[in-house]
């Protein structure tokens, strides 16, 4: 027992006490602490949208970048579209309305499964492009670090999964501070930016680009300015996350949800506009080493002075924060999908949070593993990311659509309209981002989506049937009276007698039954067996091959056959030993016995344990 | 019962019908099959012993490797005072006389490990030693194999594997035809090669080795020679195979046994000095694509004919049949050092042959991932080989000298000169193999040696703890004669039925224990209960913190300490599924429950299984 209570308090240490029922819902959001919790994912994109557009602009030529503006300003309407669409959302699932939900009532189960592997993956991805993009802000002010990308970000995976293993959601300062310090910090970057702009204090471009800028713009693909506009559509991510958690808000709860989205939309387009006009009016170029927004705060701030470490501090908080919403998220959903039996039950809350914690643990390794295969890089994991996001962005909304139609209350195509055009628009970029960065990784999420999909399928499939097997309509239970245990020994010694007394308490009919491999041994374990049987009789069986299984399984099945309304319990001793290694020192033959007698009807298998101290 | 009777199908295809007691001694060796079972360890090292020493002298400039014929003379000395000395072995020791036996019979227990761990090594070292080397005679006759040669020796290891498993012990025939083979085809080869040299068929050497050669001898350091001197010790290797197989000889066993060890050192050293004079006459020097004796074929029968293609269907033949010795010596080995209770019990033969499988996959997987380390390349592996053969030499002969010694017999000084010659000269072999190669590879053997040693102990150790535990002396069992059986539900469904039924023939005291988490729920349960409970009381736990695990296991802790003089028996419905991934669909709680009581006395977790059907 010793171990057992280490083990308790080892769970406690790092996962936490368990929280008393009564006080799981004890904590309501307001509108400030909301915007705070629920904004972090899509304000933090803010971070590299830019960036990721102008990374492919430069392709074309220093010139080219000039395109970043229109492309961030059409991302920018668009985001306040599908704002406006989720908006809808809101208050029609005042209860809550993620994509799964959404999708599978109002598209059917197909589609809400659709849905519901995208956000996951949109979870993991979530999880890996946030960590990696926070430590790209942090390796931005401290160059030397920059070797140690991929060890930094496991190492902030490491730390968001203990945590939340540990369970952090003690307060809502926790996420209200960093969310807050964000938004300030970068208003003041772009008022700042922006007034020593137009007081002429930015120098003019460099000649190299004032040079190449001719010919760059006019020899700019089409293809090319699409993979931009695809690339910036990362700003969008994390718009959806208000709509989801409309229940957790104050009454009233779908008001305050919804005007805590419309601030959300208005911070993230004057954030992204901001610092995507500053970084062309400062001339930023996007560089391997250095993040757009931490040169262009070098450029406003004048170098690296207090006032560009706050930027750069405040961006990698929320970029962990935004990882850290996946952590409520992923659970939260593989326990609703495993509630509906698409996934195993191990993801479903049933007290304790081993539900989520299995849930935790999955998304951390995911996670670990993206990292570590894209080396920790935000532009290499974006490709991945647009894929799922978008796909329940469009899923979600058509469901709406279908939804005003079906249920045709009064002006329902005004609301129809709405959601209309945020799914006419999410399926656009949708197909842009899947045709444009098919070949550097989304074909990845694009094959993976069904697959998860055909299992989810599979999982549902079997555990019916396993209910169909369970169902106690027209059940009749099998008269099984009697037990007749058998207990095969080798020898005789404490942990045989131990065994063969527990099993005089299980049944009148015990029968021990020994193998004869060696005479001498045979005529040895017989004569100690008159002291030590326990009243027992002894069984011996020949074994012409030597084989020690053979003659057993024959026996237990003549004791079958001969007693077809009986119980078999073929009890085993088995040795539990202190270290891990010295399992592999014994009980193989107690594996064999229960693999050989796994599929036999009506045999238990029981292992008696053996304690051993050394 | 389908599955296990495929099972046992399986098993006889791969493994083979097990063999009746009555038949296992049936067959004795004769001198004639004795030298072809014994000997072909020890004959097919001649196919790259020269090389190994011309691969180093080459180092040292073409004039060089001149030196091959002194320093292959000084190996041949060195084999026949070895086999003298193991000659005496045989005398001594008509039961077999391995290394370990002889070095536990009288060095004590700890040089007995030694050699045992050199033995089980060498045993795994010959193996992929001699696959390399086999696959090498295969790719210098098909040169377009040679990229293969990684997969052509996993695929050798394999085919030795599972032809071992399923028993290829029916007739001395298939390894009586590729020793006399191999042995007809060198000596062939030899007589016709020295026959071409002296009626001055062969070419001088060609200009590049003359000119070189004035410079190369003088410079050749004494480390380069004693480092070939240890490199062609290899030729040395299985000497000691005849004096392990003694009982298996026709009767007189020692005299039979002792004239077979005198035949294949005298064949031994006459092929591998033909090879190495003829390598020397026909100038051949060492190259990375194409074996020695591959070249000297092909000089001695001009070209790639007939003659040669059989030199090199023998030399792979007779390699793959010494890789197939050492599937008898390991596991036979294995078994002798596990009835010590030095090794696993799982190595233990006892019946069928499920010990010696264990022995034969654990050697086929190290082998395999040598080869695959060493990327198939003999040269690499040699380093590796040679301290475990030599150890064990050392070892053995020691022992001989202090037995006869101690036995006092008349004349007994005259075998100990010879024993201590043996041994001296193991031991000095030994030293220069070990400090020329270490840095090449030999450390990891160094290493390994003592680290197998101390594990051995260990094991032990364990072993005997255990053995004092499971002592009858002075033990009296605990007079436990009642079984509380707790069954924990999560609801009511056949499988949980029919788990109560079966604990209601274990016990009169049987307790369904169900935790309450949902009030609807758990009033849907005892409304059923009242149909379906088979008279069993239903407990409800109150579950505060929503937690499954806590209260059960405090009920249980409960039970425990109401009835200390009772078993509690714990009994939990476990599906069994028919596909494997299923499995991770089921049964989490059961494992827990079960890590859980684990260590809890007196307490015994069950499983009834309930058999899904998809």
């Amino acid at each position: 027992m010793g171990q057992e209570s280490a083990l308790v308090q080892l769970k406690q240490i790092f996962i936490g006490r368990p929280i008393p029922s009564e006080l799981a819902h004890h904590e309501r959001l307001s509108k400030t602490t909301g915007l705070a919790v629920l904004s972090s994912d899509a304000l933090s994109s803010v971070a590299y949208a830019t960036e990721e557009v102008l990374r492919v602009l430069v392709l074309g030529g220093v010139a080219a970048t000039a395109l970043v503006t229109p492309i961030s300003a059409v991302i920018a309407v668009l985001l306040v579209v599908v704002a406006l669409s989720y908006r809808q959302t809101i208050m029609a699932y005042p209860a809550g309305g993620g994509a799964y939900i959404v999708a599978k009532e109002n598209l059917g189960t197909m589609y809400g499964l659709v849905a519901a592997a995208s956000l996951l993956v949109d979870y993991i991805l979530t999880v890996a492009v946030s960590v990696a993009a926070g430590v790209a802000a942090l390796t931005s002010a401290v160059p030397r670090l920059h070797d140690l990308r991929v060890e930094l970000g496991l190492a902030f995976v490491l730390i968001l999964m203990l945590g939340n293993l540990r369970g952090i959601r003690e307060s809502g300062l926790i996420f209200a501070a960093p969310t807050y310090f964000f938004i300030v910090t970068l208003m003041v970057l772009v008022v700042v930016g922006a007034f020593r702009f137009f007081t002429g204090a930015v120098p003019p471009a460099p000649e190299a680009a004032v040079a190449s800028g001719g010919a760059g713009v006019g020899a700019l693909g089409a293809f090319l300015i699409l993979r931009a506009f695809a690339n910036g559509c990362t700003a969008m991510t994390g718009v959806e996350a208000v709509s989801n958690g409309v229940p957790a808000f104050k009454p009233p709860e779908a008001k305050n949800a919804a005007s805590t989205l419309a601030t959300m939309a208005v911070l993230a387009v004057t954030m992204f506009m901001g610092i995507t006009l500053l970084a062309h009016a400062y001339h930023i170029m996007p560089v391997d080493n250095e993040t757009v927004v931490s040169q262009l705060a070098r450029a406003v701030f004048g170098g690296r002075g207090a006032p560009y470490y706050l930027v750069q501090v405040a961006t990698m908080l929320i970029l962990v924060l935004a990882a850290n919403t996946a952590y409520a998220d992923f659970p939260r959903l593989a326990s609703i999908v495993a509630r509906d039996r698409f996934l195993p039950r191990q993801f479903m809350n049933q007290g304790d949070r081993l539900a989520f914690s299995n849930g935790i643990v999955a998304l951390s390794g995911v996670a670990a593993v993206l990292l570590l295969v894209f080396r920790g890089d935000t532009h290499a994991l974006i490709p991945l990311y647009m894929i799922g996001v978008f796909v329940s962005f469009t899923l979600s909304q058509s469901g709406m659509v279908l939804k005003w139609k079906r249920e045709a209350t009064r002006g329902w195509q005004g609301h129809a309209i709405f959601n209309a055009v945020g799914a006419l628009l999410s399926a656009i970029v949708l197909v842009v981002v899947a045709v444009t960065k098919f070949m550097e990784g989304a074909w990845v999420i694009v094959a993976i989506i069904p697959l998860l999909v055909i299992w989810a399928r599979a999982v549902f499939h079997h555990y019916q049937k396993v209910a169909e097997q369970l169902s106690l309509e027209d059940y009749r239970p099998e008269d099984l009276r009697r037990n007749t245990v058998v207990v095969p020994v080798g020898g005789i010694h404490r942990a045989v007698v131990e065994a063969l007394r527990y099993a005089t308490t299980l049944s009148k009919d015990v029968r021990a039954v020994y193998v004869d491999i060696d005479p001498v041994a045979t005529a040895h374990t017989r004569r100690a067996w008159e002291q030590w049987g326990q009243g027992v009789p002894l069984i011996v069986l020949e074994s012409p091959y030597r084989s020690l299984m053979e003659p057993l399984l024959d026996y237990i099945e003549k004791v079958d056959d001969e007693r077809p309304d009986d119980f078999v319990t073929v009890l085993l001793p088995e040795f539990v030993p202190r270290r891990w290694w010295h399992h592999l020192l014994h009980n193989q033959s107690a594996l064999l016995i229960k693999a050989a007698l796994l599929f036999k009807r009506h045999t238990v298998v029981t292992s008696v344990p053996f304690h051993l101290k050394a």
